[in-house]
């Protein structure tokens, strides 16, 4: 490609509603051109490390045994109302009507469809198992869309969806994904984890994140630099402390905290570790009646190290909570603890609550709690003497770096990352809600297990970015860079000998199958190499007539500080050598 | 490709819904599967066809200049009522909501977003000219969507936009994109014309229809068998008629016609030929007040020969039928005519109307036409003596089959099409609306110069299938088939020595980069012929027991009647050479 055929459009400064570095730079690379919130046009400088994303999971996909097929963009609602969906899901679904009134949604994926298409042509165990995926426009219509392609409303994604006969078959078909986006993932050359995820109320442990490290990115990575663990950190389980709990040695007083309803304050004001400290969180959990009113609601007192936060997944798991939780009212509170939010504990309550404590807070010795009464707490507090023992122990936390990882083979870290990829075994969910079957060896009808796998295709490019730029810009990996190489002639128009190396260099890289591009729009040294330096082309040859006086050209890759100069004939031999490693 | 590993689904019965061959076969062939009215699931084998259609077209227009890029489905409203299509568009134009209640659309086309990019990329001259395109998915509401692919509502298209500095060198990116057209329809390897196509409002005559011609289209092109002269309907000119009108013969006479109230009764009746009576048609145009109501109607009768048909397109440029028509109403009629519809004539009129002849008509002596007076028509009507001459004399009927070439080369024949392509010189209709310019040498803000041009992706396997198909299935041409060589070996699981041959020549085939399927499903060979037959791959080899016995497999095309026999060791290479030509 010469640059002049091409549309390269760069700009100064990143509009301002650019809050995070990738969305700032495709913009001033001209990658991609806002249309609306969360709406983008892919500019032709975007679209191809768009494509070459898109190449390389078709390719790993279809090495996997998925087979490609296109659903449609603009889906009726009949079939999302077959799985609730179109009910249960919130404004993020965007919701059409046709001109003859029918309703119908924009895909934000595809569970109802292809189990559609599932149900009317796997109708034998023999035709099992299968994956079908699609590359496809998506649309979530997001309440706040922000940072560019990072979380866009409309937005390209690969989802594959397998259908197995048995949870044995189905173990395999995901594997096989797992396998595939690891090789997709190393393709890519980003760094990136595979991290345990929650599979949520499926159950079962198979559920994967795959996760772009960046220091920007919004989920936290639990990982055990001694082991292969990974997690995110609704997953990444604290282990029940090593030991018992010590013995009490501080008597129970109530202790003056005037205006102090945090556990740090408290920390601070009575000068004691904050580990010492316990929060008190109040739940409640709703029965409802036939006609969906609550009927009666259960108060829920959760106990946590100070220096702790709730993990709402683990808290989701608790025994009781299978329909949901919420936070108790004020009013609920108060019924209970006699006493507004920010000194309550479990002594001394108007009304009996359910206490779960934390793994870590059922060891502690010793402890403070509010005493349910503004602007006191109560200080050296200890299970069994105090207080009956907690009625039940929990995981409730989040896991915090230094803790022991939950293989044994260390201690934990945490990194952040940004999420690309998510393959989820999905089990019989949506093929038992809309009975879809195939018949086994005895003719009987079997739900379809299900598997589901997506790729944030377009999301891609903007983790890359992410992970890889310095002040200058861009930096792509090879295998998704707009170009491999640019070939940069210095002022061809003064010098013919310029102007011919700078043809021939990027005529034999062309011959060689590398992606390159001439900049032969005549743009001004300094210009040229900011535009480059910004749009992040990884390999860079310069021509110019000084050096090549001497027979030398200049070699620059984008990370290197300084240029190599490289005798003129070995240039294309250099670079091709280059892109092999 | 190995058939266990993909996705063969074919039936024996087409849809009750399918009422052409294309949505038939393609059905059947498990190409499509319908999903709602207008909206189909590309299943794996139709995918195919559309990935090697899209790849084609978007070869050509890269070679020819043009820059992919990528606009977004759903578009906000803003910029469709730049140009006011947002309301004038009616109900095919698909109208969503978000959850703020923002306007947006379905994209149908993307002029709007397109000019948008152009007049925030394109500041001056100097970067013109410039072609933009997408290939992507868009949605129109049709009313009553049917014939499958050939009349969606979702369907995906390649559109491009040119931007030019003036019309002499928007010519030259129109002649580009006609000459990159060609191209690739010369590519798909289908018979098709390009047509000459009336350019509507703009003027010029830079507009033309590819059109693939099938018995079954529903476009009519008009072609010259002896020249290079093609045009569709609307637009082949119907030639001033040669020589003179002929001398008036016959009295006018008042002739009792009973119930005849068309042409055609009329001249049963009277037993003479359909060619001497003429038909009367009456138009009215509205001029309207500043509110958009009607203040003024001027009623028009349109005089046409018995045996030809009206053409909307050229009636809409008579002058004063600038801002669109309307036929009368019967009140219209009787207040003009003092008569119903049936015996209308332009002699004994109530009120004067404005007399437009078609150039036939107008060198006509001796006509009959309605006496304006029901049951009664007037025959040896003659103008000048027994009225006025025409005031205005015009070409105002489609071209039949024997009139004369516009290009005075012989005269025209009347195939059937199907449009796939349309290419089309905007001028300035679009950067005029939206106020694009550019600076010109002088500085001086200038309009863009506008072209667009689109072909329909997923329509042409559809027309393909019209053209090319027989009582067993769809016979694909070789650029655009899912698979362009099928391997059948027979009964495979019973003769090692014919598995081993059929794996053999897959894998010869597969190393010469031939798009091959090796159909190893294990089916009985009367259903494996007919699933190929149906789904159309054009080369077939068969491989079995009886004849590998003699050294020899079988080479079938798809046109074939019967197959040829070949020595198993050169049926690689024959095979090669079938595809080369």
């Amino acid at each position: 490609m010469k640059a002049s055929q091409f549309l390269i459009s760069t700009l100064k400064e990143a509009p301002a509603d650019a809050e995070v570095v990738s969305h700032q730079l495709m913009t001033r690379a001209g990658m991609i051109k806002k249309l609306g919130a969360g709406i983008y046009t892919y500019m032709p400088m975007g679209l191809r490390v768009i494509n070459k994303v898109a190449a390389i999971v078709r390719e790993e996909m279809n090495r996997a045994g998925a087979i490609e097929l296109t659903m449609p963009v603009i889906q009726p609602a009949e079939l999302w109302q077959e799985t609730g969906r179109f009910e249960k899901m919130g404004p993020e679904l965007l919701r059409i009507q046709d001109r003859h009134e029918r309703d119908f949604v924009v895909q934000p994926t595809s569970e109802e469809v292809v189990t559609d298409i599932a149900r009317q042509e796997f109708k034998s165990y023999k035709q099992l198992p299968r994956n079908l995926y699609q590359i496809q426009t998506k649309f979530r219509d997001e309440r706040r869309p922000r940072f560019g392609l990072m979380r866009g409303r409309e937005f390209i994604m690969k989802d594959a969806y397998s259908f197995d006969r048995d949870p044995a078959s189905a173990q395999i078909s995901y594997q096989a994904m797992a396998q595939a986006y690891r090789a997709a993932f190393d393709r890519f050359g980003l760094r990136y984890r595979a991290v345990a995820a929650d599979s949520g109320a499926i159950g079962g442990d198979l559920s994967e994140e795959f996760q772009v490290i960046a220091a920007t990115g919004e989920d936290a990575i639990i990982y055990c630099p001694t082991s292969d663990y990974a997690a995110n950190i609704e997953k990444a389980e604290a282990l029940a402390p090593k030991g018992p709990r010590p013995a009490a040695s501080k008597p129970l007083t109530k202790t003056p905290t005037p205006g102090k309803s945090t556990c740090a304050d408290v920390a601070e004001l009575l000068n004691v570790p904050l580990q010492t400290t316990v929060k008190s969180l109040v739940l409640a959990t709703d029965e409802l009646n036939d006609k969906g009113e609550v009927a009666k609601s259960q108060i829920w007192l959760l106990l946590l190290r100070g220096d702790h936060d709730m993990n709402e997944v683990k808290v989701g798991k608790l025994p009781g909570f299978e329909q949901g939780f919420r936070f108790a009212t004020e009013a609920e509170i108060v019924a209970h603890f006699g006493c507004k939010p920010g000194y309550l504990g479990p002594l001394n309550l108007k009304q009996p609550v359910r206490v779960v404590a934390d793994r870590e807070v059922s060891v502690l010795a010793d402890w403070i709690c509010g005493a349910n009464e503004v602007d006191f707490h109560l200080t050296g507090v200890n299970w069994g003497r105090d207080l009956p023992e907690p009625a039940l122990v929990a995981d409730l936390r989040n896991v915090v770096e230094g803790d022991l990882s939950p293989d044994g083979k260390g201690v934990l870290a945490i990194e952040r990352g940004i999420e690309i990829g998510h393959i989820f075994y999905l089990g019989t969910k949506y093929s038992k809600a809309m009975n879809a079957t195939f018949l086994d060896e005895n003719g009987k009808p079997q739900f379809f297990e299900m598997g589901c796998y997506g790729i944030g295709i377009t999301r891609l490019p903007a983790a890359a970015i992410e992970q890889n730029h310095d002040a200058k810009g861009i930096i792509w990996p090879d295998a998704i860079a707009p170009f491999t190489v640019v070939v940069c002639p210095i002022n061809p128009d003064r010098s013919p000998e310029v102007k011919t190396a700078a043809e021939k260099l990027y005529a034999e890289l062309l011959a060689a199958g590398v992606d390159v591009i001439l900049d032969d729009r005549g743009e001004r040294p300094g210009a040229m190499f900011a535009d480059w330096e910004l749009i992040g082309v990884p390999h860079r040859v310069t021509i110019g007539d000084r050096t090549l006086k001497e027979g030398k050209v200049e070699y620059q890759h984008r990370r290197d500080a300084e240029a190599t100069p490289l005798a003129v004939g070995d240039a294309a031999a250099f670079v091709l050598g280059k892109l092999k490693r």
